[in-house]
């Protein structure tokens, strides 16, 4: 197709086009990647309340579910690291950030059989063996996380920075779940906790806030209609409970099943709303597909037109760019070579205006990640100079946050704004 | 080389070098690109100054200047259209923006013959030739912004936004060359060019600040040294002497030759400065470039080692997670196998908060070119919601600022936060 003629400023408007095409046939293969990612992050998350119950229980109930549920894991991780397995990796089609990502959720599944040894020894105590799962967890989101930041399309970055907030409010609400089971299991109300539980809620709803603002309409709907009115009341009563109980006194521990069983409904509910809107990311990526296709062979048949026209726009390379005009002279249609010409011209416009204002957009729907990575960074500061590891970075800022009622995001702020006085360039 | 077993975390640690390597790659071609757009970008800057001297002497002198001009110019657009037929576009290897930036330029280069053919025949009113070459210029300094904006390589990309300055400050210069002589030529000073001067000036040390910030001090040094005093004072005199005539008082029109002479001597020795600097970029491409590949062998050694001790670490499956250290054992060193699934977790971290910080470190470096993402925003809100070309929403732009005496983009922010009231959804 490509001549070793000369290249025209049409063969690079058709690269560009290519280009459109390829990064969304990028993320029509990470869309699917995510589904699996999501999947599996449900499942996982079930075993690690399983686990839980099951280690509470020490070794005792449970047995049977948990089994079960392994072997459901199982299942979910196979298709994501067949998903995985059909990625290029030579030569590399997606981002360094995104491989670098995969590595290191695939490290995290590659530990997987040893975590679960350890519970079945009951030899992982309750919390290291909820921080492994919720680590685990935690990778596998870096995965859909990345996707939504480098996704190049409006309309799938939005989908995707939309599925991002409902699955970490999600895994928000299995954390909160763990928390609240592992309090109820001491059968005491403590201070700690429940800071910890309300810390959890407060940064959920933010997320599903979010959610909303980026969710489509179909996407709204179903998230209204799934969300059941009793059951949001159960959840508001019982942590009503657990939090305004003064630290110290005893909690009726006979509730620890109702807690268990109402924050799982709650996360089924969002599992539904999830499982859908991961679906219309796939779907939406082939009709984009489909759509920019469409663009690219309309170039390709002006390209033709042009070819098959080369002499009558030579006639006309004379043409004046700056021509008075002449009041008594009709209005002539241009020659059709010249009108070839300024269509090319025009197209190469929009492209370079469409794109300029996509970046722009698109920033506007990424700045909504941008929370998560100013705490990222600042983790990072404090691992650097402190020589923390991510797990005691993430608590230094979280207890700081906690102590001074704030929000992660503004310590995190606090600290990058410090550590720029601090530096000797910022 | 890849199997078909599954892969693993260090197949994706992999393919997020080779992605680094295929960037950097990619970015030494760009780096050829932009070292040969700069020369290319010079030559026509000079085309545009003869030309005018040219028209302005109805086609009596610069007969031969410029003719041989055209000549350096034409062999350094032929270097640069040869630098494009060996960019890759089936399959495309660099962004859609790129690509439609270099759509964009081309499709001027393909019209320069014709703006020719209008100066030799005296048929391009002054300022629309001068408007017609800066409109090319601007279309190549936009593949220079564009290959700035998605460096991703921190040395390399504080490297082209410093160029990229020096280049818009060299740009901004010859405007202010043409804008004075244009008003020498007409033998009074004006107002309204005056104004234009006054911001030209202005808007070429902000340039020039953002230059220095980000040039390193090999290139700092050569900057100050290439700047000579005597020029700098001979360009401040005349500078004042257009700007601070009365309007409508008659200015030296003999001036006329000193000007141009004097300016285009400074915009030669910026031209040495950016020069040297379009090379350190192309030498610092292929230095990054040797590194990058070195941690890739790394890695793939450690691959090696790894497969050919796949036993050992299978041994060590089961080795426990959370083991509550024994305080009269003495510390052994950890069995072969598990040292090595060490090391690949390090550098799996590693690489994850590396590309974490690097991405928040080339935000800050390409904050320096929010500026003009705000102006071109701008622009396209105007060219789309009031129908105007983009030169006629430039000029909007241009006269509100220099009317409300602020800069570019504190009117453009202005506009952009106006249609962000305006519109129903921001």
């Amino acid at each position: 197709m490509n001549a070793p003629a000369p290249k025209t400023s049409l063969c690079f408007l058709l690269a560009a086009k290519r280009c459109e095409m390829a990064d969304l046939q990028q993320l029509a293969q990470t869309s699917g990647l995510v589904r699996r990612t999501a999947a599996l992050i449900h499942e996982l998350q079930r075993e690690r309340g399983l686990s839980n119950l099951y280690a509470a229980s020490l070794g005792q109930a449970f047995v049977a579910e948990r089994r079960l549920q392994l072997a459901r894991s199982d299942a979910a991780s196979t298709a994501l690291r067949a998903g995985f397995d059909t990625l290029d990796t030579a030569p590399p089609r997606h981002g360094a950030r995104l491989y670098s990502r995969i590595a290191f959720a695939l490290h995290g599944l590659e530990t997987l059989p040893r975590l679960r040894l350890e519970v079945e020894g009951l030899r992982a105590p309750p919390a290291s063996l909820t921080a492994a799962y919720t680590r685990l967890i935690a990778s596998l989101l870096a995965v859909v996380f990345e996707a939504a930041d480098t996704a190049t399309d409006l309309a799938l970055s939005r989908r995707l920075v939309a599925l991002f907030h409902l699955m970490q409010g999600k895994e928000l609400a299995g954390q909160e779940r763990a928390t609240g089971s592992a309090m109820l299991a001491t059968g005491r109300a403590d201070g700690d906790a429940q800071q910890r539980l309300l810390h959890l809620i407060e940064s959920q709803d933010r997320c599903l806030q979010v959610f909303e603002t980026f969710a489509d309409e179909e996407i709204l709907a179903l998230w209204q209609a799934s969300r059941s009115a009793p059951l949001q009341a159960d959840i508001e009563r019982l942590r009503r409970q657990l939090c305004n109980t003064p630290p110290g006194q005893p909690l009726d521990s006979q509730r620890s099943a109702t807690w268990f069983d109402t924050c799982s409904q709650r996360m089924d509910e969002m599992r539904q709303v999830e499982e859908r809107l991961t679906d219309s990311l796939v779907e939406q990526c082939q009709s984009r597909l489909r759509r920019v296709a469409d663009e690219m062979h309309e170039i390709q048949a002006l390209q033709a037109r042009l070819d098959g026209d080369a002499s009558a726009l030579d006639d006309h390379a004379a043409a004046p760019l700056f021509h008075a005009p002449d009041p008594a002279a009709p209005n002539p249609a241009p020659p059709i070579g010249l009108a070839l010409e300024k269509s090319v011209l025009e197209l190469v416009q929009d492209q370079a205006t469409r794109l300029q204002a996509l970046s722009a957009e698109l920033e506007t729907v990424r700045a909504s990640l941008n929370e998560r990575k100013l705490i990222e960074r600042a983790k990072g500061l404090l691992m650097a100079h402190q020589q923390l590891s991510e797990e005691a970075a993430h608590k230094a800022l979280r207890d700081l946050a906690m102590r001074q009622n704030k929000r992660m995001v503004d310590v995190a702020e606090a600290v990058l704004s410090m550590a720029s006085l601090l530096s000797p360039r910022n």
